[in-house]
């Protein structure tokens, strides 16, 4: 029997799946879970979006052309508009999701076997589009004490070698929240210029910033030609479902070189173009994603506060995105984790996600986990009480006996 | 300014696209333009398959799950018993339409570097996911006086190498129409067995049968474990839009590694998927195809009988898709092609896909094209007597002064 390629067995094994199953038995034995492990929005999907896949006039649901249904693009050329983005209706290719994006940034800016920074930790499929495509990750470790933003510029250049070719971040960030300032986007553009590297940008959460501005990379006239933005609307139109995003670029080989790469799968969904279509020709479109975002606010806000208030737990609250990197009061969070899954008493239990499956460096964030605030307020709540008990219950059964 | 990496420059220009504006330009010019060569259908896609879509119950479009909504897996299932295959549902995983399937199976059956048998002329994006995948093709030489059937056993195993790592096909074939016989089919199992090698069957094609009968690869019990079947529901729905495909195996650790390569993508759009279940779950979803391929057999007999009345051309007549590969009395069809965008007057023309983008093997092809019969019956037999007046016209402004 032929054995699959080495490749794709090597694909990591999320600690978050490893415990998706126990999480799927606690629900068996009747127990409520709050799922915190997963960014995943509970907000309806904008009707707009909606109706416009309902109402789609199609009689034969032929090939979308590859860089995207042209009323799409139209519709994220106005997007960027509205956030004061001059963008050409060729400078921008929609994608199957931001995953696809990604892949395509890095099929572009890197040849196999090259090198590309990310700031860690990092979104973990990062890994995975890194596997297939052959390229290798190097981390720039951020810690928490320092609300995960950029060590200082000499740190980061000595990471960097001749097959170093871009520099990868989600900005906000997934799973930090954390929203660089003009000072580290200038830090980066100006290491981008030194070092001749592409910045590949992440803001698929631009929205979701509370504290500061967001400031596009795409805003930097001196790295025009170096950045490769990925967007899209799954978080900002609550439609991960959808798998409709973007990559946009000034530079019109790249642009050439991701219509290669869209040409070969040939198209993006239809239906879900068209909603988007709908969607930005709704005049109320802005308001409908600020009203979410302002909903977002005050479950940071919130949650933030009832976390705060827990024995242990240490953070600095984050500025953007829907995410909390906290510390734990433990030496193992995926045990402790784990143990909440198992071994909680009561009808409620809480799941987060392991902080170690957000590095690439060995043994940095063990006693970290991520949450995400994507429940409403009064579960955030109990969530946040069910995680306290859970840390006095955990510490005292993991006492030895005759201590304490 | 950074250049984009040596591999997304190098994918291929394929010369359909290098001829297309011309099309485009005729059009503009006021010319009605048959297109013969792209093998979109014409055929409206099935009124349940819309209505699956339009009728979904859908609060927050949330991530599907990776391997498929489990409604959709479950209508793969029964399409599958309909078709005489008893496959389990952890057996199929839903794919972001054939291409996706492709990629998939290829990054399973070979690491990097590694070579994939595929008979030529093939499916051009073939080149393309093997590119992306980093896998070589190694063509095994087909031809068109043969109906393009497969070579002598001796002549591919003298292709195979200990990197050869599995035989990649279409079945019906893209461009040629060639449905294997039971006795070429045994061969490739033989090969497979005596050489261990994996067997990706590209059967999105299926139904398309006219002469002869269509035996999927899954029936063969001695390749159970080797076969990886790729599918697409793009032409038996009419819905090459919708971007949903399967990739089947009964290797469970074939389906342990894809489902690591669909959890890094996250999902495949959701409402096409349930265009799907909607389809499968109208009792008269059997109908509904058979009609279609009824239509298209009338097309074939016609576009067939059509095109051997013109001087020169030459084909034996496919048994399934709906493509001919045939030979040109040009020297190199892709400049006739051309001059039927640029030059042919009248206020029609035809636009073929020229054969020689069809091969691996450089030389190959030149004087072929292919032809995609996805038009009515009027219009295909319209185009062909179009494409006999160029072809004379072509010869006589192709003969030298004085001659003839």
């Amino acid at each position: 029997m032929p054995k699959p390629s080495a490749r794709s067995q090597a694909a990591p094994a999320s600690p978050i799946r490893r415990l998706y199953p126990l999480a799927v038995e606690a629900n068996k034995r009747g127990k409520k879970v709050y799922h915190l492990n997963i960014g995943q929005p509970d907000i309806p999907t904008p009707q707009a979006f909606m109706q416009g896949v309902r109402q789609a006039r199609i009689e034969v649901l032929d090939y979308a052309p590859s860089p995207g249904i042209s009323e799409a693009v139209e519709a994220m050329v106005r997007y960027y508009a509205d956030h004061g983005l001059q963008v050409a209706k060729e400078e921008i290719l929609i994608t199957i999701g931001g995953s696809e994006g990604i892949t395509f940034a890095l099929s572009i800016a890197c040849d196999p076997g090259d090198h590309v920074l990310v700031p860690e930790p990092f979104y973990p499929n990062y890994l995975g589009y890194a596997r297939l495509t052959n390229v290798e990750i190097t981390p720039i470790t951020t810690h928490r004490k320092d609300g995960f933003h950029l060590p200082p510029r000499q740190e980061i250049e000595g990471l960097i070698t001749p097959r170093t070719k871009a520099i990868l971040f989600s900005h906000p960030g997934n799973p930090t929240g954390v929203v660089y300032t003009p000072a580290e986007l200038e830090m980066l553009v100006a290491l981008a210029l030194k070092h001749d590297l592409f910045i590949i940008s992440d803001e698929v959460y631009r929205e979701f910033v509370y504290d500061g501005v967001h400031k596009s990379l795409l805003s930097f006239p001196e790295v025009r030609d170096r950045v490769i933005l990925v967007d899209s609307i799954s978080k900002r139109l609550s439609a991960c479902g959808a798998r409709v995003g973007a990559l946009v670029s000034h530079n019109k080989e790249v642009m050439a070189a991701a219509l290669k790469c869209a040409t070969i799968r040939l198209s993006a969904p239809t239906f879900e173009q068209l909603g988007l279509v709908a969607f930005m020709a709704d005049p109320n479109h802005k308001k409908v994603v600020e009203e979410m975002i302002g909903e977002y606010k005050v479950r940071r806000d919130l949650f933030c506060r009832e976390l705060l208030a827990i024995p242990g737990v240490t953070f600095r609250v984050p500025e953007g995105a829907f995410y909390v990197m906290m510390g734990l009061p433990v030496d193992d969070a995926e045990a402790f984790i784990r143990w909440m899954l198992t071994d909680y008493p009561g009808p409620e239990t809480v799941m987060l996600a392991p902080g170690a499956g957000f590095y690439r460096t060995e043994g940095c964030g063990k006693d970290e986990a991520r949450a995400a605030y994507v429940l409403k307020t009064e579960d955030l709540k109990r969530a946040c009480s069910v995680l306290a008990e859970g840390l006095r219950l955990y510490a005292r059964a993991a006492a030895p006996a005759g201590r304490g």
